[in-house]
């Protein structure tokens, strides 16, 4: 009889402190766990138009080669961001989503014991792989659900190293303006990283919404990082791209995987890049939506916080554990915002109209049920 | 005018020992550089099949949904996984390519300063990422191509924390046997992870061939790596996996990005998994051909290891950099073994029965002319 073996290797210290990312639902799951399977998932912030025709058909066409690994180098999609952004190639990384530069650039930049400064609540895989490489995470409360940028930048210490900025950011879909973006590049001292996920700025189309890539003229601490995951509607691929100097994209460089993005997913962001009026109809269809799902809230009395990207955080006043698994029973997937400590607070991704409306519907229900109650 | 902006935030000390991995040239690469368009490529040990028919048409039918996250854990694949392998779902771990575990574990398991033991020459990802780790990296050399697996043992030190073996190796194609292997396991302390990374085990048929599975019933601190990118004929979708005890796996899952695996490689690896023929029609193409390659190469007097797996490490007795240009400019790509400090070899993927016969032809053609001068 063989004993049940026990773990003798040691974990690093920095794992007791991690708990894990929640991911959105997947719908699959829903269908396994509770018989639902027609359902309509409003919980990652994904495109809800499914993939760009142009992308699919790229796509096809290079499954015949699958037996061959990827480009290591990406060429052909680099170049054309190149040429689209007006950057460099060489001071492009395309990953596998743009999370993995996160953890690049840990490996690359943060040692034990280094300080890394996040607002919150905030992108929670800053803080969850910022621990993993054994970093202290200095926390800078949002102020009024906006960035302090003046809290982050009287938290720099000798020992900061990165300082963590989703612009616009998630979940609460607000932005940091040009104005207080230039003021505080200016102010962070250039030995420390600025780490800028812009993952939803194709959506922010305020004229006071920074341009982020004029800042790598002058310096060579910014790291911006895009998806192909939003916009694009292609998370399912995994791929993201990050953008800095070429000195800083050598160092993450060095600690990459060679063939971190596969692919397929090399053709259908190459593919999709070109699909202009995709990309304008997804904007279109989220201006609008938003638009009624505003409206939605109004004539609920509910506060929602206006947002700058395709989701939109609202206080139910209620348990948001709670609506999220009444809304569940009904097929309709959201997210609370209890690991964010927004406890009566949920955050939903626009939709198609017809989402939406469901949405709407079942939320009604649920609310009036509970006010009622 | 703006000055060139200077690097002025520090990378970690590690990064100063990097020197980055040189894949297989990309054929796509070759026509790009020298106007190449007709090559054959036996550089990367991938299987010259194209990938299955079933996972082809699986891919082709996720590809709508690509605007959705992938399932962040791999639910169907693991549990089929689990169901061919009879190991519990919560001992697998999917990732991208098996290289990312690599990765994992050392984020997990490995501290600044703390040892790994590798073999030289093997993959040479193991050492990198050490090294990108902060690690010392104990190198200990093969013996007649084969791992020494004593001398590895003797290495270890209160520091070691991880001992990595390929097997098969790669680049040599030859294995740990089973009694050897018991020996080695039963022998390592159990605070130490094992990593056996088993790549090419699919094409290891010897009946001496371990079976390393067994391992896990008694140890914890075994990790065992497979992929879909050889024999399964999917290099470009990166979808590996890991095996271990739960607790390893879960320390690994800490670390891990949540959608690490994309969908069409979650879809793909699914269907070829279950696609037996053409695993079957690639182990009967390798045997055949390796055959072959071996009786060519003994018609040439040239020495070769005798491989475990689809590819063969040849010396031909000249620069082996040389080989490979002259090679290239014929359009058969295959691999000089500078990195791996095999100055007069060359690696060779088996190809299909058209491609070894023009690698062949192309090869007596270069050596005849550096015979002959």
């Amino acid at each position: 009889m063989s004993t049940e073996p026990k773990l003798n290797a040691i974990p690093r210290d920095a794992l007791k402190n991690i708990k894990p990312y929640e991911p959105g639902k997947p719908q699959e799951e829903l269908k396994r766990e509770l018989g639902i399977g027609k359902s309509i998932k409003l919980a990652s912030n994904e495109n809800p138009l499914g993939p760009s025709r142009k992308a699919a058909s790229a796509i096809r066409k290079a499954i015949k080669r699958l037996n061959r690994y990827p480009d290591p180098n990406c060429f052909k999609l680099k170049k054309a961001l190149s040429n689209r952004l007006k950057v460099r190639e060489d001071s492009i990384l395309i990953s596998n989503g743009s999370d993995e530069i996160i953890v690049l650039m840990l490996r690359a930049f943060v040692n034990e014991g280094d300080e890394v400064i996040v607002g919150f609540p905030t992108f929670l895989i800053f803080e969850i792989q910022s621990i993993a490489q054994g970093a202290r995470v200095i926390k800078v409360p949002l102020r009024d659900f906006r960035y302090d940028v003046c809290g982050m930048l009287s938290s720099i210490t000798p020992k900061t190293r990165v300082i963590f900025l989703a612009n616009p950011d998630n979940p609460t879909g607000t932005y940091v303006n040009k104005y207080e973006l230039d003021n505080f590049i200016k102010s962070v001292p250039e030995n420390i990283i600025v780490y800028l996920d812009e993952a939803y700025f194709e959506f922010a189309q305020a004229e006071d919404f920074p341009d982020s890539l004029g800042y790598l003229k002058e310096r060579s601490n910014i790291i911006i990082t895009r998806t192909f995951s939003k916009i694009y509607g292609l998370a399912g691929l995994r791929v993201g791209y990050g953008i800095s100097s070429p000195e800083v994209i050598d160092c993450l460089n060095k600690v990459r995987e060679p063939f971190n993005v596969n692919s397929l997913a090399q053709a259908g962001a190459f593919a999709a890049l070109k699909d202009k009026r995709y990309v304008e109809r997804t904007r279109q269809l989220i201006r609008e939506e938003k638009q009624f799902l505003y409206e939605e809230f109004n004539s609920l009395a509910l506060k929602y916080i206006p947002s700058a990207t395709n989701f939109i955080l609202v206080d139910t006043g209620f348990d948001g554990v709670l609506i999220f698994k009444e809304l569940l029973k009904q097929g309709v997937i959201i997210r609370d915002m209890k690991p964010y400590k927004l406890d009566t607070f949920i955050r939903v991704t626009v939709g198609t109209k017809q989402e939406n409306k469901k949405f709407i519907r079942v939320f009604k229900e649920v609310l009036n049920k509970l006010r009622s109650s």
